[in-house]
């Protein structure tokens, strides 16, 4: 049973609005395991559609999907120089293998008997696993392009943890290319950002730019990672997904050559690119509001909930009957359908539920209804009701549904374009970055540059744009700290 | 690509011809981490396909999925007395979670100051996490029934491992139910069995006998173990899938109680079913042959492989477009079909690839059936061929993969027929047990005489049925070690 003291709101404060709202909506909650959370079937039920839009996406991108080991032996990690520095050092560890029951008393103790010859590790992503893999795959120019994706648990010992935004472990796909050339492996790589891009504004209504990480951001062991960068209803950016050119650092590393047409032996070429249920948390934060979740009818479990108001047991019956008859033709339509006649709890109980868990569309059916040949249809998105004629009333629903995802989309879309803006000093941008959102800045392509922005306002470089949006031109200028010559602006936030 | 040297067959070394067919097939691969596996795509998309038709049954039974968290402490491993003993001996175990730059040396090495304070297991299973879970989503009847499931991955710390058989790393699904009166929980427990058979026998064309095990096969924790088995080729019993009724034992440990509708505090009851990877090893032991996989068409990534065999472009195309109209009706009929028109291998090749992989259909087309309007057809399972006319094709391929399916239940279910046999003297099941398959006896019901007819022949009670099969009537008679009164026979096999 969801929770109904009320809810914290944005203004008040956001964290705690966040905090509170995946508990109370029911989508996840902190374990009895530090950092690991518990998703609960109403958060794995969202995840579980983000899954099957991304997987249908990829394979038509090609991709197969395959299972590779949990665990990682230790020396693999260090076998790709700046994978090890930016991956290695606080993961979860095994280093025994049998328990054994306690000789001083009661419970079970780790048998020191049993302690591993090479310690392993719990993947914080699978790069060295996989490549020690592909070695065995890949020997002719026949053997490629390998396109390959797992959908699986990782494991990054974090320190401060918040409910999918940043967790110990949490579940994501991890695809892992290998490609006979340079060329065919970016445009690959650059391709599933496009496919998450492209799944992230239509299915998550989640509006995104799309671009290149400084070399400061980048993935440990990338030559160039590609990202969608997210804004959060409190102005700070997250990046929702990333796709990285690894060059042939990988392959080398583990020695992985192919036999070309030309009878020559190459070093074969690597992407990789992932996302996780870290996108929950952008999903939360994209759309909802002070009264609860609000879903892109994309990906809602339900996206259309029926209650009915009834004084007697004979005017539920007939209710029922009508609801009965829309569920099917909705359903028919591929909508998803649910009637709750539940006597567990009251209608108003149900409506503030619903709200809640951000069911997109909520109708109510009561005596006059029922006479008239009318319900009472309610928008999550907009709060408003409506009355509306049952005759013809299933395909008016289904042209809502997408109006509503166009209309939370185009509402973030809006909100981003409002928080980005231009800045060309670095006075004002130090007086702009406080008030949060997308700051469009010229700078001069140093990491020393970066680092002491950073330093100085905890804004990082969010991306270096490759696409236009609203709000950004081309145009080159001076960098804001050093007053060097920049080509194009970059995008400052604070981020997740 | 596939290896093409000869399998080793079934008659030389049944063993070795499942390790290498698993392998020459592309279903899985040892890893570089003892005791864990690859799983290739090949194999991989099977599972999927499983976990696809799985997944459908159990939602028609009101189960939804849920996510819980990977790692358990180690003290929670003994709450339940039984369920320590027969679990926590071999696992794997998480003592610190950072690494550092090795002082000495290169690479890196645990940081002994940062060694947890309480260890934590790779989940074995997940009964102890969860119902520590439960114990906040439960307070009264209005919280039951829960019904979540969970697909992921589980470790066991096994000495001797097989590719899907018996492996460190597994993937599973592990449902975990918890009910308001023992008769509900104890039917939701026999209804998974039911759902489980039904899909063995329909899916993977596996017929399976259900029965409940005997206590000493009992799960660690469980009141009773409901289970489904199946025959392999070589004789031996596969454990293919259980369901256990867990009492209010789980509910007792982690103190779970809820306020009935008479305002009193009650246990709750519990179940938990589950199945693994492991039924990729039943499904390949239980259909192919010394040529390679035999897949039933319900479970084949590819059920139709289209293969064109030309003299010349022109020809070539003329094929393709015929094959191209033919995938496109085969598809609309909801039909896997793949046309091989690679230039990178041979015909002669492509055919004993298909072969080897157990597609269940082969189409070829050459010069002469393009004038004659035919192809011809290779069915996996018989080995036969025949020439079809075109006209009228795809509703013939249809029918011809259930009969497929049908015919390879019915092969299996044959064999495991003459392989069950009535014994009533012990002299006669020590010869009987070295042949293989199921004997059934009369057992006198107690652990001892299980336990030593399993010291001395290594037979273990399967199942004791709770429906009829053929070969099985239910009846009175006595002990074959003891003499003693039964009631009726059991299942006796050699397991995996």
């Amino acid at each position: 049973m969801a929770n109904f003291q009320k809810l914290t709101s944005r203004g008040e404060d956001y964290s705690k609005w966040y905090n509170e709202l995946v508990v109370k909506a029911d989508l996840a909650e902190q374990s009895a395991v530090r950092g690991c959370m518990v998703i609960k079937p109403y958060g794995y039920a969202i995840w579980e559609t983000i899954q099957s839009e991304l997987d249908r996406r990829f394979k038509e991108q090609g991709v197969k999907n395959a299972y590779f080991p949990l665990l990682i032996p230790k020396s693999f990690l260090s076998r790709e120089a700046e994978h090890v520095e930016g991956f290695a050092k606080e993961c979860a560890i095994v280093t025994h293998h049998r328990l054994k029951n306690d000789p001083e008393g009661k419970g079970v103790v780790v048998d020191p008997d049993a302690r591993l010859e090479e310690e392993l590790i719990i993947r914080p992503t699978s790069e060295t696993i996989i490549w020690s893999t592909y070695k065995n795959w890949i020997s002719s120019y026949r053997d490629l392009p390998i396109l390959c994706n797992q959908w699986c648990n990782v494991m990054r010992w974090e320190m401060r943890t918040r409910l999918f935004l940043r967790t110990a472990e949490f579940l994501w796909q991890e695809g892992h290319t290998a490609h006979a050339t340079q060329e065919e492996a970016e445009d690959y790589a650059r391709t599933m950002l496009d496919v998450y891009a492209d799944f992230a504004e239509r299915v998550m209504a989640i509006p995104v730019l799309k671009g290149v990480k400084s070399p400061n951001e980048r993935f440990a062991g990338a030559l160039n990672t590609y990202c969608i960068e997210a804004m959060m209803q409190d102005g700070k950016a997250l990046q929702a997904g990333t796709s990285h050119f690894l060059g042939q650092n990988f392959a080398k590393s583990f020695d992985v050559q192919y036999l070309t047409k030309e009878n020559k032996f190459e070093y074969v070429w690597a992407t990789s690119w992932g996302v996780s249920t870290r996108l929950m948390g952008a999903l939360i934060m994209t759309h909802s509001d002070d009264n609860g979740l609000v879903l892109p009818p994309h990906l809602a479990p339900t996206q259309v909930v029926m209650v009915p108001i009834f004084r007697n047991p004979e005017q539920l019956n007939a209710i029922l009957d009508k609801f009965n008859t829309l569920a099917s033709e909705l359903k028919a339509m591929g909508i998803r359908v649910k009637i709750d006649a539940s006597d567990k709890a009251t209608p108003g109980f149900k409506f503030a539920e619903y709200e809640l868990k951000g069911v997109p569309v909520r109708i109510a059916m009561g005596g006059r209804d029922l006479e008239n040949g009318t319900v009472e249809v309610a928008r999550r998105d907009t709060l408003t009701k409506e009355t509306i004629a049952m005759d013809g009333i299933a395909d008016y629903l289904k042209s809502l549904l997408e109006e509503i995802q166009n209309n939370i989309y185009k509402k973030a879309l809006d909100f981003r374009t409002a928080k980005t803006r231009e800045v060309d000093t670095y006075e004002e941008f130090k007086e702009e970055i406080k008030k949060g959102g997308f700051l469009l800045c010229h700078w001069d392509g140093t990491p020393e540059t970066e680092e002491r922005i950073k330093a100085e306002t905890k804004a990082t470089i969010r991306c270096i744009p490759t696409e236009s949006f609203p709000g950004y031109k081309e145009e080159a200028g001076k960098c804001i700290l050093t007053g060097k010559p920049s080509n194009k602006r970059v995008v400052f936030a604070i981020a997740y």
